[in-house]
């Protein structure tokens, strides 16, 4: 008798993730071998609960639809296993009741600790249930892949913002210092990828200071002051997780900002540096945070990133199908110059827990912006605009499945 | 002997001011009355200053990128004349020196009001300089016209930001605030446009508060709490000229943010509405400011106001071409289904240093949202995605002229 295939998505949205879910179930509905397909609603923690839905799109022009919508389909969670035996009880339970015989979790580096942890369980109580993960983050931060999907398209969002605020801030004579944050807290590969606004020969930023650094307001001040004898703009590109040489994060300085409630509130730290500009250059200041767009901007998707991301879901299914379990796909890439990758499985082992950081030789000498080297690897992956349908004016998007 | 043709851009930057600038240039370069095609620097600020250089964009292609740069290509100035005769001298000098005979401002109310006085000097002086504006303003504030171009694309922007950012909040389970923050100081058209997110039949945000109306703690924290009656997440669009009751703006109130470095910090309203709801209700809380990127992403500019503001430009020296001065071009609105829009000519003394407000019969009662009235008269204008090129996976503009 067929088994059942059960899908979920975890961790923080992307503009291609459900690009990886409808990649499984396309290869689902393909392979024969499959009777129903089910999503789990957000996350783990849906599974535990048993919150299952079918998922019943078995129509082309839906999954097209699906494809190009930002943000997780079925909702996500943020559950760290705790390796307890009630929660793969829960886990497995929802299994038994709903004949699954292959899971896919899409997800970042926790929830490939799911599957990890999943996966011996299930093999341990000798369940035949594959669990198999297909990686998701825009943070780039995954071990044992050339780069994860997401990433791209919030590489591609970033550079063409960043090249419009350039025509922005280029308009104005008076002196100002323009400081745009980026997410990644512990990576600097979203915030090394605003150099590609550069791409066509425009303006790069004139500094972009990475979490792999310590951060000077020092040196800050000095690059500053410096790009103002050239221009009277200053651009500069910030990760929201920059610390300070003594450990502690630039958003969370000693002086900290009170909230109009009179609380302890981490402003960003785009905005504690323009204060830090204004109070010592005293030129006009303007913080820049991309907050959610970055990760939700489907209508300015890379066309390469949205066609890995399918392809991970299916290759994450076959490895199911082929009787594999406790792995999960991944992208390696073959040459940057004709871009060439292909796909394959790893231990998840491997990958879980683990944050891949920028090398500083991808750095300048300064280590204030990035090289050649960076330039290179990150260029394919911004490639090809995505073809969202647009009706009525505004982009057209999956709706949520709940 | 044929006179020169000079041409400015001035206020805040939008994404289709460039193609006002490329209408102009066009319709010069078919009149055969033109002989020069110059530009003002920053204004006309580079007017007086003598910076001016030559246009020599005889070509198509080079114009059509231009069409669809944002910010302006010819950079701009916050500057308002003074009625102060040292100020028209140096604009008249430039002219004499550049043999110049029309004069194209493209700007806000503040630029109008510069082509109301400088038309008058001109006249006053016997001089034959015809000086005409081109309306500019994502802020849709300008009186005498239906809309204003900047606008569409700003509202398209916007629109399609909101529409993403729903699919990223509605992902999660847990109970949240998001507050995302629109320009408009004293006109909430932009704000209302967050509205237009849900043209598809996805969601609006479930408030949207305007400067119109005087802003109440108490009320914003009743209807967030009976949105979290409903979902765990709320979106609710500002404008940051939000003001209370008393006249105060909301994003300096009393209990003012200090910053990092000791002084008092202008929070943004969003940031301080989101303190509010964090203090009060406890949930998850996220400010969004679309800062910059609401009025320079071409990228997703609509079409019909790139189409539009490119006429107004062409109009624009109709009119001075056939002897008109101290007048601007402008839209008015024949109907909205289907939609079809004149041209015309207006006196800058109706326009210049007014403010045209939305009005509060486009309100819903309880005045926290729009109604349909509203949404009829936004609908068309964000209609049309606008052609722009991308290269190596980054959009292609046209250079900064200095």
């Amino acid at each position: 008798m067929k088994k059942n295939l059960l899908i979920a998505q975890s961790g923080g949205p992307s503009a291609v993730i459900n690009a990886t879910l409808a990649g499984v179930i396309e290869r689902a509905q393909m392979s024969g071998e499959i009777e129903k397909i089910l999503g789990g609603i957000h996350g783990i923690k849906g599974v535990m609960e048993g919150n299952i839905v079918e998922l019943d799109l078995y129509n082309t022009s839906r999954l097209g639809l699906l494809t190009h919508t930002p943000s997780s389909a079925l909702g996500t969670c943020r559950l760290k296993l705790k390796n307890d035996p009630e929660e793969f009880k829960k886990i497995t339970d929802t299994f038994k009741k709903h004949n699954i015989g292959y899971f896919v979790y899409i997800g970042g580096n926790d929830s490939m600790d799911t599957v990890m942890q999943l996966s011996k369980y299930c093999e341990s109580q000798n369940m035949d249930v594959r669990v198999v993960g297909a990686p998701k983050t825009i943070d780039n931060d995954l071990e044992e892949m050339d780069h994860t999907p997401g990433f791209g398209s919030a590489a591609k969002y970033i550079a063409a913002s960043v090249s419009e605020i350039f025509c922005d801030v280029m308009a104005y004579e008076v002196k100002t210092l323009t400081v745009v944050e980026i997410m990644g807290r512990n990576a600097g590969w979203l915030t090394a990828a605003a150099a590609l606004s550069a791409a066509n020969g425009g303006p790069a930023p004139h500094f972009i200071y990475l979490p792999e650094v310590a951060f000077s307001d020092e040196k800050f001040l000095r690059d500053v002051r410096s790009q103002h004898e050239k221009t009277s703009y200053a651009l500069v590109v910030v990760s929201e997780g920059l610390k300070f040489a003594n450990g502690k994060y630039v958003c969370e300085s000693d002086n900290q900002t009170i909230d109009a409630f009179g609380h302890k509130a981490l402003s960003g730290t785009a905005a504690r540096l323009t204060q830090l500009g204004k109070a010592e250059i005293g030129c006009k200041v303007r913080p820049i945070e991309f907050s959610l767009l970055q990760r939700c901007a489907a209508h300015i998707a890379s066309a390469t990133d949205v066609a890995e991301a399918k392809v991970l879901g299916s290759v994450s299914l076959s490895a199911a199908l082929s009787g594999q379990t406790g792995v999960m796909s991944r992208i390696l890439r073959k040459s940057s110059s004709p871009y060439r990758v292909e796909y394959s499985m790893v231990e998840t082992s491997k990958v879980a827990n683990n944050e891949k950081r920028v090398p500083v030789e991808w750095l300048n000498a300064e280590q204030n912006h990035v090289n050649d080297k960076m330039l290179e690897y990150l260029f394919p992956l911004i490639q090809g605009e995505s073809q969202i349908s647009f009706k009525n004016g505004v982009p057209e998007y999956f709706p949520a499945i709940r």
